[in-house]
């Protein structure tokens, strides 16, 4: 998963006081809304906002998520966010992550957190559903052969 | 506002990890959520919960908001959250909040932050209206004679 | 895990509107706070409180998370978060969640979301340490033979 | 406070999904993380990175803050995070701060949220102390003449 592939998607996101703990370090459950804002940034570049699926509507509510905890991410860090789809069925997609930061000295950036996300498709309802053929068809091409996370 | 009005109303409740900052204190956003906590909760015991309200096509979006920060909360403490109404019109309500921390050694309780919210009635789609006069008759009692915040 | 198991541990949680999304329902990074806080009072309760273990110096940050997300959790929903802790070595231990919520007409509660958390023993610099011997032993006695999450 | 006023700054940000509560907007206490961005990328900008300040010893906490709410934020909304410095003592600066949005057929921004936070500089003993003279002699130029908030 590196910027050259084509399926693969990376943005920066700085880290805020906010974000942060008392440990000093962004706290666990805030990698999760990295791991939002890396999918959503994918989804529009790539496939459709997940606005345009909603008014559909559908939800993509997340089924299952995996996360490691490789180094700490400090405040005012300014972090990558990669994401790509690593597997898709005709009713569930993965997503897979990995934050990184670029230390001074270092010729390849640190992993910091990798993860996956796993996604179904339900109506507003909770009903779970196919995911809708134009949507399938334009994901489809983004699953790389990337290495499973854990 | 203290334990003895009636009209006044606390509960307890203990920081997290996940409510710090790097600067190993309260992150100061989350004190709106303190102030949540304490605010929900009164009005589940004294007037109605806020489901209800909301079922009845309502919602209390807060239009103004103030905080006050005098010292800091740290990870593990206890606070006391405490909230009171302080003014009611026929279109807002007006909720001051208190937090504070008993501290070994002192007879009283450590004031760390004060603040006020306004909420105005609006519906669903937006439009802002009377207060219920049914709400309205249950809120009115607990209009305190407390000081105003700032 | 049930509550009759003296390794497991529960407590209760409110749901907030500042713990929902758009969607209506509790947000997926938001359960990571849960476990927290589950987690927090099983050590409190059967341990000793995290902070303790903090003035020793040492720090037990998260290297693995997993969560399975079963239902949705509503704004005001009462949930009940479920800690105990599955497995401990000389370096890590684990601990799993459920998050469930007693529905009306239904003798079981209902499972929203189950998970677990790794964490490492770290001192304030970084280093990986053993647990140390006396915590060790206060965490021993509480694993359970809980079955493996995912 | 414009674009073309040079101690005013603005820049931009994407609504998360997790920045939003069960009424479809986006939760009060996040505006306070928006202040955070925008106070923290005019100073990077502007003056020096709050980064560098800490490593002087220095912190500069929300000793006050101020947020009135003039119209919801939504899901993917694309925010436009206005800040300037709008008051500087020896002891504390005041930092206003505004929330726009473009709406389609609009020709003027549409005004969100507006507020202020007060930051007094202290050392990480807690201690009062002025502004270091290098800071406010960078400070004082961005000083605007603009409007109070309330």
């Amino acid at each position: 998963m590196t910027g050259s592939t084509p399926s693969a998607f990376s943005c920066t996101y700085r880290v805020l006081y906010g974000d942060t703990d008392a440990g000093g370090v962004v706290y666990n459950a805030n990698f999760l809304r990295l791991f939002e804002i890396a999918r959503t940034e994918l989804m529009r570049a790539r496939v459709c906002s997940y606005r345009d699926i909603e008014q559909q509507g559908l939800i993509m509510p997340v089924t299952e998520c995996f996360t490691r905890f490789k180094a700490p991410a400090f405040y005012d860090d300014l972090l990558t966010l990669e994401a790509s789809i690593a597997e898709l069925t005709r009713y569930t997609c993965r997503f897979t992550y990995r934050v990184t930061r670029l230390d001074p000295g270092r010729l390849k950036p640190t992993l910091l957190v990798k993860g996956y996300t796993i996604h179904a498709t339900v109506t507003r309802e909770g009903k779970l559903v196919r995911i809708p053929e134009s949507l399938y068809a334009r994901l489809q091409p983004l699953v790389t052969a990337s290495k499973k996370v854990p």
